[in-house]
């Protein structure tokens, strides 16, 4: 069925376009007009794609959160315990120039999803998956040995969730070009926490 | 000069009135119409106040700043160590209706700084400040041996500071009414690793 595939790959050209123009304009930049000349559509040719912006961008985010999972299942596959922990962290922390264009993305959903109960929705059904992907590495580490804490692993999962969420904001919110934020050396110094 | 007095006095009137408009429509609803409206204001008065949206934003968002730094302030004199730190972070988390509202204005601030360097320089600084008061109060957790972990202080500030940054999004995104995130044992957990 090539007709569908084509349709596919053109939602996704056009979620690209509106990466690119959230990433360099912020969320206002990114009209249906803006969207479709970055994206080489002529103006109106999105609504068989996305009918309004609010359903493209709903689908951005989750594209940006399926891409994150895809990344994490393959540097986490074949791993257990801290090792795995320190792998899930270090994909989803902005580490390098694409994950902040994801964090300068990630921002703007936020904003609506303050005011948007179906987009915080979205946002807190991803974040129920890594907290349980959390929970989980941190089950084995303790299996293990490797994690001695004393202090429960739903409160431990819940902190360092949310500096993964913090550590976006300072990367986003960085002078453009700086990529280096100390973050591998955070994570690194809060796994030696548990470690005791 | 009962005239300064008067015109700063309606400076936090119109704050107050963004602020109002911003929690509960987001910021997109915070037209200078909207804020004049919300706050008795003639259309189009509000400029001797603030000639734009944008210097009413970054004086409002500073407000919020100055503001939670004043609570700081009542809450930590006398204190030092761990026992400051923690009354510090609890002065920060969005642990009552007042401080998730302040979650739901900080958010869309960060939205607008991710484009907007000059937000992006106030968010900084405030947040090279805090770094500093963290950094302060570990270094006399050190000294007094409450606090023994072996990872470097600067590591542990900014960890903190992501964890507070990143509990302010959980907060702002959750269904409207709810209060408790269990930030409060999170945080009493992340001390009682430094402890180790």
């Amino acid at each position: 069925m090539p007709k569908i595939v084509d349709h596919d790959e053109r939602r996704l050209e056009l979620v690209d376009a509106t990466w690119r123009i959230i990433a360099r304009e912020g969320m206002e930049g990114a009209t249906m007009r803006e969207i479709a000349l970055e994206a080489g559509f002529a103006n109106g040719a999105l609504k068989p794609y996305f009918p309004t912006k609010d359903t493209l961008l709903e689908f951005a985010f989750s594209h940006v959160f399926n891409r994150t999972n895809r990344r994490i299942a393959d540097v986490t596959g074949g791993r257990s315990g801290l090792d795995a922990l320190s792998a899930f962290c270090l994909e989803v922390l902005p580490l390098d120039e694409e994950r902040i264009n994801e964090a300068r993305i990630v921002i703007p959903f936020w904003q609506k999803a303050v005011t948007d109960p179906g987009k915080a929705e979205i946002h807190r059904q991803s974040m129920e998956e890594w907290v349980d992907t959390i929970r989980h590495y941190l089950a084995e580490a303790r299996s293990s040995g490797d994690v001695r804490a004393a202090v429960d692993d739903s409160l431990l999962a819940r902190q360092l969730l949310n500096m993964l969420l913090g550590a976006q904001i300072e990367a986003a919110l960085a002078p453009p070009g700086r990529t280096d934020f100390g973050h591998a050396a955070q994570l690194e110094g809060y796994l030696a926490l548990l470690r005791c």
